[in-house]
């Protein structure tokens, strides 16, 4: 039985929430977590409300997933609030985190720019907070645990994100365990509309345990119907789930040429 | 008093969750809505799962929102399970919507194919719903009520979506009465870190009411600071919003330029 470790990403910022920028972070996470062996439940975006952000964590929290990370609100601004929202939903005190607030000193310092309110807000953690250092921009990271679930805190500027995942984050969840399990395929076919494709798919996961397919349509149903088809088998051994991949991706392009589909 | 309209948007798919795709249709309906007049507080995409679709539903409609928008989930395969989760969050029966089923059937005889159970499918809605036409591809969208909440479910791919967002869904929300009580400007500046631009900013919010300041990073806080400065000014007159937005922008700019901002 392969071991699921359960994920959510929450973006928060009411930039995300009301299409101002399009949410590529979520994409970014969503992808790499996924890589890493998790399985993402779900993806919240919330607009900078402290009440509503704690409430959301709480009640995500109260299914014990094994991570959940949240981007944006870590900044100096007074709608930076995602650190006071986490703490409230954790039942503890936001504290000065001294390591946070060296690292925050220092990059002033090069521009000799004091520590005022706005900088030094960037240091405060939820109690038991761990740093995550951001060598890209200002405002540190976190990782606090709560009971089965660890929770990381990261900025929302993509670049700081992304360098703070792969170097600190990625080596961190590997250290617990996690492990992709899973082999995955896509193709493309032309000439059958999804709802055909869908007696068939439904044929092919009777066949197959542990396989998950998804068709996304391209073109039009009626009169030009292309499809995406996306194959994933989950196994523990990595290469008997490539195996049964190659072996579904051949019988689904199979039944699907049968009626008339076009393999591209 | 500027009444407010809430409003929530479901992107569903597994898809969108694990970021094989990235999420523009939540970019679009967050963009649309605050156009519209409502303040959208939250996007939440999930994996295609009945059980957890319907508890998030129902969790967010115990808040009372006056809209729920979903997208995906409504085509003709065993993972489209939206009105199935909706259904449920409702405590409703899923029926066969005789106008939906004339509808798609209209469709498939263009190609003189049969209505399988599959294609069937697209045509079960909550009890009570009525029909959103997709004049670009085959799945129905559905509209129902619950209490105070209208909750509209659209198809996720976004040119089918885009099409009946604005020949069917915008028009009805019109009816309402939601309109847009808020002006909006941005501007750009160099030379100041968010964090300094963050006390300028907090001063600003003190001397007006209704306005709501947002400061995005886009350079580098200490070496290379760009921010982008948006303003938005809440007020059921108008031309008193456009005048407020006016001397705000003025302010900010002033107040930036006194610390050594450049405004580009």
């Amino acid at each position: 039985m392969v071991r699921v470790w359960r994920a959510w990403v929450f973006t928060l910022g009411t930039e995300v929430v009301s299409g101002r920028v399009v949410n590529t972070n979520a994409a970014y996470l969503g992808r790499r977590l996924t890589l890493l062996g998790f399985n993402v439940l779900g993806v919240v975006s919330l607009i900078d409300d402290v009440e509503l952000i704690s409430e959301f964590i709480s009640y995500v929290l109260s299914s014990k997933p094994d991570l959940l990370v949240t981007t944006g609100g870590l900044g100096p601004t007074y709608d930076d609030v995602t650190l006071e929202a986490l703490a409230k939903a954790l039942r503890v005190g936001l504290r000065l985190n001294e390591e946070a607030l060296r690292s925050i000193k220092e990059k002033y310092d090069v521009l000799k720019l004091p520590l005022t309110p706005e900088r030094i807000k960037m240091a405060y953690m939820p109690e038991g907070s761990e740093v995550i250092p951001n060598d890209v921009g200002t405002a540190p990271g976190c990782m606090v645990r709560r009971e089965e679930t660890l929770i990381i805190s990261l900025p929302g500027v993509p670049r700081e994100l992304e360098s703070m995942w792969e170097s600190y984050v990625e080596p961190k969840l590997r250290e617990l365990g996690v492990r992709r399990v899973f082999a995955e395929r896509s193709f493309k076919v032309s000439g059958v509309p999804e709802s055909s494709a869908a007696k068939v798919v439904k044929e092919v996961l009777r066949k197959y345990e542990n396989v998950y397919i998804k068709t996304h349509p391209k073109g039009h149903e009626i009169s030009a119907p292309i499809l995406e088809i996306y194959v994933q088998v989950f196994n523990d051994d990595l290469s008997a789930a490539e195996e049964t991949a190659s072996k579904v991706l051949e019988e689904l392009k199979k039944s699907l040429v049968s009626i008339g589909g076009v393999i591209t």
